[in-house]
């Protein structure tokens, strides 16, 4: 096997943003080196600083990915995905459908913002416990508006084409974030992703569909997916979540 | 003169994101019927809808242009801002840095959400008098810790080049964007922007170089610049600001 192309680096102990860019690399088959899996925390500090003091244009947070060949590092998921699917052309072949998929990966990118602060609504600095009241509030302004908000969009935008897929019978980024905002949505809101099921069958077949392409398949099965958990951006606590 | 090539969709009463894209024609002189002037906020919900029930791809939310001639249209600040810049030929010809230029141009997405966040941290839907003190602790977290790490990102960033611009003399998207910052955050936190106006001598720059683009100037003079308001992302409330 060659030497992978890519360094990815992220936090070492959550999914977090990193994942929709490990999922979209899996179903690519683009290998990688998982710098949050080979190193520390500490690891990440250090080279985000050593960016940052270098002169050039540096990320302001993970994830970012970097091309070995080049140097080169990119952050921002939604640009990270938009710049592998043109270097692997990985695109529809149409350009107005390419750019309104990452117009859809954007508007993932900001529900995946508002999930992260229905549990830190007030200050990603401070503890959970010491935001529980305006927590519990923020969550169920989230459940009630705007996941439905959110999932009618995709829902409507997944009936533009045949689908299983955003763009047809091919996968593209947004699909492999969709199957990764499903499984976060229903890790952190059970109750309230099981009574709002039926209301989005082309969202869960998008999400199955993704599940049985190969790459992803033996992505998700495998160690390197290492499970959610309650440091990450999609948490479950119990009195958050409602039908 | 010509019919302007494009329609710019947003809300009428606020400056908001729509600004983004407002600033950033300007600077260009590229020519729009901007719909948030010329009519109301009905009209913007109907164009919403009708889009939404078209079949094809459609914006989760304002703003987003039109191209009149192809009917294409294309949705977050981001995203219409990168698609300007290459269909108009106002990249800095080097791929890396117009890449660094909209990972930029993401970061700001980022802080203009955490504005927002300051004075509605539980919910979009309810009043700012309804969640007025977990407001108080958020916009407490934004100007002491947000506000310094996000600028202190953008001052170095502006140090790789040699200014005044991110690219170096020739402006971008993202210094129309960081004028729009610089002047959002002091319309909501002025005296904090007073504390922190000597730590930021390069963005200060930046600001005030985009200031004098003729295009910026003679837009900001005009009447099409609506002012800041409280029903914006940028809000004045007097107990959220301190130095």
């Amino acid at each position: 096997m060659s030497e992978p192309a890519y360094d990815l680096w992220y936090w070492p102990s959550i999914q977090g943003r990193g994942e929709f860019v490990r999922l979209f690399m899996a179903a690519a088959d683009i290998a990688y080196c998982d710098r949050a899996r080979s190193g520390d925390a500490q690891d990440l500090v250090e080279d985000m600083e050593q960016r940052t003091e270098s002169g050039d244009f540096a990320p302001y947070a993970p994830p970012y990915l970097v091309e070995r060949e080049s140097g080169f590092a990119i952050a921002q998921v939604a640009h990270i995905l938009a710049w592998l699917t043109d270097k692997h052309q990985l695109g529809t072949g149409d350009a107005a459908t390419d750019l309104h998929l990452v117009q859809l990966q954007l508007t993932i990118t900001d529900i995946v913002a508002e999930v992260h602060d229905t549990h830190h609504p007030v200050a990603g600095g401070l503890y959970y416990d010491d935001q529980k009241d305006a927590a519990s509030k923020a969550a169920e302004a989230f459940r009630e508006e705007r996941i439905p908000k959110y999932l009618d969009h995709f829902e409507a935008a997944l009936a533009v084409k045949a689908g299983p897929f955003m763009s047809g019978t091919n996968w593209s980024h947004v699909d492999t974030s969709l199957f990764q905002l499903v499984e976060g949505l229903r890790y952190a809101f059970p109750r309230r992703m099981t009574a709002l099921a039926a209301d989005y069958p082309a969202l869960i077949s998008c999400h199955d569909a993704v599940a049985q392409i190969d790459g992803v398949a033996k992505y998700v099965a495998s160690q390197r997916r290492i499970a959610f958990n309650e440091d990450g951006i999609f948490r479950h606590y119990e009195e958050l979540d409602d039908e």
